[in-house]
């Protein structure tokens, strides 16, 4: 009889650096509006309020699992749910994303960011991943957003193209921005602790709106909170993924805050990014997710393109380079996953 | 009696990487919102119908020169005002940007996009050009929109984040888009080519929105109509500007296309754009516009720091990374000219 052999999980290998049996797959926002089954079990509610149903959370998070085999599932949750948690007054409204009661503007609104007690304020949040680490065979994610992009949510009060509000704080009242971003990363640390400790066994920092900086000014304004955060979780020893879009100048520091995985969006070819960040063990992304909009021979000739563009086979997690587009058909992200993995199968 | 030096104009000096006795500056959307006497002078109008009156025009072009010192005047015009000439139906609203009647969506609408007549479609534009080489004592910089960023405002039918339609377009059908732009550099280089002629001495390609590509995605669907314009206006010999927003992955690509100024926005350090842009004669930039609407010594560190990063002195003109906000205080800009001329100054 042979001996099983104990193979790493392939995604959790993939974030070491280490060699895989394939490439493991899986989608930023795979959880969400392009699968009908999330369509018809949200309907038209909050979905902070969905976010705090651990049973509700815990099947969206595995809808995707189910329907595309992903090698990892990430909680259903949103960037907000610790600062909305802590009474700071945010909503998010359908087709425009978060939206601040009054922002942020002086010292005063620091008060209204007190700390973070996950089994007091988010114990909706532990019992979702409870759930989701007794029914996942894959490993699941944890999540928190970044300090630059909570930082925006807070001081315009809504998404924003060029983050005036918030760059003129930045510059202006230097103190306050580096006041609020640490905040920002105590919350991040607490709510991630809590995720990991309930079972999550990698996380991932979404800095998504950071590449509207500088490397100078990211350096300066941002990097000392995101590396709070990093620093602020390393003891639990799992992969900690930093992702932004747009941040090709700003990956050997979104690097440097900690990660063992650096996300890059469709900007940046691989073998590009590599030698942009050659301290990250691994690269995650990069597939346009415009392209999984377009005729399956398109997506397949785009995404062995990325396959080619990797300087090595190890230290990859195949992703799209944001998330996935509400109006994606669920078949071509399937048949994405089965190309990416027998393409890259060493079986 | 001494014998008078001719000295070449610096801007143009600098386009063409000569010394100059310091570095040249203008801002983009110098000419705009940001001045009094802009709002004073356009009223409430169609920007269009401003654009269609060479006096009031001209003297929009001039009002910028004169309250902060600019090195180059650019003429006040739009990037949509060839397909708006041809009769495509595009108008520009307050607080949006350009708004298409029928967007580009078939085949059929290729013939909604004939040649452009200059003579015959644009007169005002020849005629504004015409009294300001008169009025001028520095250069006049003429413009036209790069394809991705005119086609993008053609198939969305308005400004876009993030492109789905545009890109569709171009990975469902791509002989179609590829007839697109370049009907679309067509008409830019009938339009540059009169505004050259008729006097301006230089001319820059907004393509402000191709930094949405991949540089594989790029080097397919655009950079073959980029080069038709660039080429098209080869024999003019004035210094051609190439410019997008967040392009650090495409600089070479761009100045691949034939110009001599690769222009940068702040997310790239000058001395790392010179590394990716070799072949370019100069850089133009690199200021974030929002630095601008903080303090003064904000303003200074910041536009020192750009100063800083240059690997030389020759062949840079510093500029904004993006057009002028229109809440800049216009004293910041013309404390800025001042600043710039003065540390730079080789005299």
């Amino acid at each position: 009889m042979p001996i099983p052999t104990v193979v790493a999980n392939p995604f959790l290998a993939a974030c070491r650096g280490e060699p895989v049996p394939y490439t493991p797959v899986w989608f930023m926002r795979q959880a969400g509006r392009a699968l009908p089954e999330y369509r018809s079990l949200r309907g038209t509610g909050s979905i902070l309020d969905a976010i705090r149903r651990p049973d509700l959370a815990a099947e969206i998070t595995l809808q995707p699992v189910r329907r595309y085999g992903v090698d990892a599932a990430i909680l259903f949750s949103d960037i907000v749910v610790p600062v909305a948690a802590v009474g700071f007054g945010v909503e998010i409204r359908a087709g425009v994303g978060p939206v601040v009661d009054r922002p942020f503007e002086t010292s005063a609104d620091l008060q209204r960011l007190r700390p973070l007690e996950p089994a007091l304020d988010t114990p909706w949040i532990t019992e979702t991943v409870r759930i989701l680490v007794k029914e996942l065979r894959v490993p699941l994610i944890g999540f928190a957003g970044g300090p630059f992009t909570l930082a925006s949510y807070l001081v315009e009060g809504r998404p924003s193209r060029d983050h005036l509000k918030t760059k003129s704080l930045m510059y202006t009242d230097t103190p306050l921005w580096l006041a609020l971003v640490d905040r920002l990363a105590d919350l991040a640390v607490a709510s991630l602790r809590d995720q990991i400790e309930a079972g999550a066994q990698a996380v991932q920092i979404f800095d998504s709106w950071a590449g509207a900086l500088s490397p100078a000014d990211y350096q300066r304004y941002v990097l000392p909170a995101a590396t709070r955060i990093f620093e602020g979780i390393a003891d639990l020893e799992v992969p900690r993924i930093h992702f932004g879009v747009g941040t090709g100048q700003l990956l050997s520091l979104m690097t440097s805050a900690g990660a063992e995985v650096i996300g890059v969006d469709w900007r940046v070819p691989l073998d590009h990014a590599r030698q942009l960040a050659p301290k990250a063990r691994a690269l995650q992304g990069n597939l346009d997710p415009a392209v999984c909009l377009a005729p399956w021979e398109v997506v397949s000739a785009q995404a062995q393109a990325v396959l080619r563009s990797r300087p090595t086979t190890v230290g990859h997690i195949f992703n799209l380079g944001h998330g996935v587009l509400p109006t994606t058909d669920p078949g071509t992200l399937t048949r994405l996953v089965e190309l990416i993995h027998a393409e890259t199968s060493t079986r």
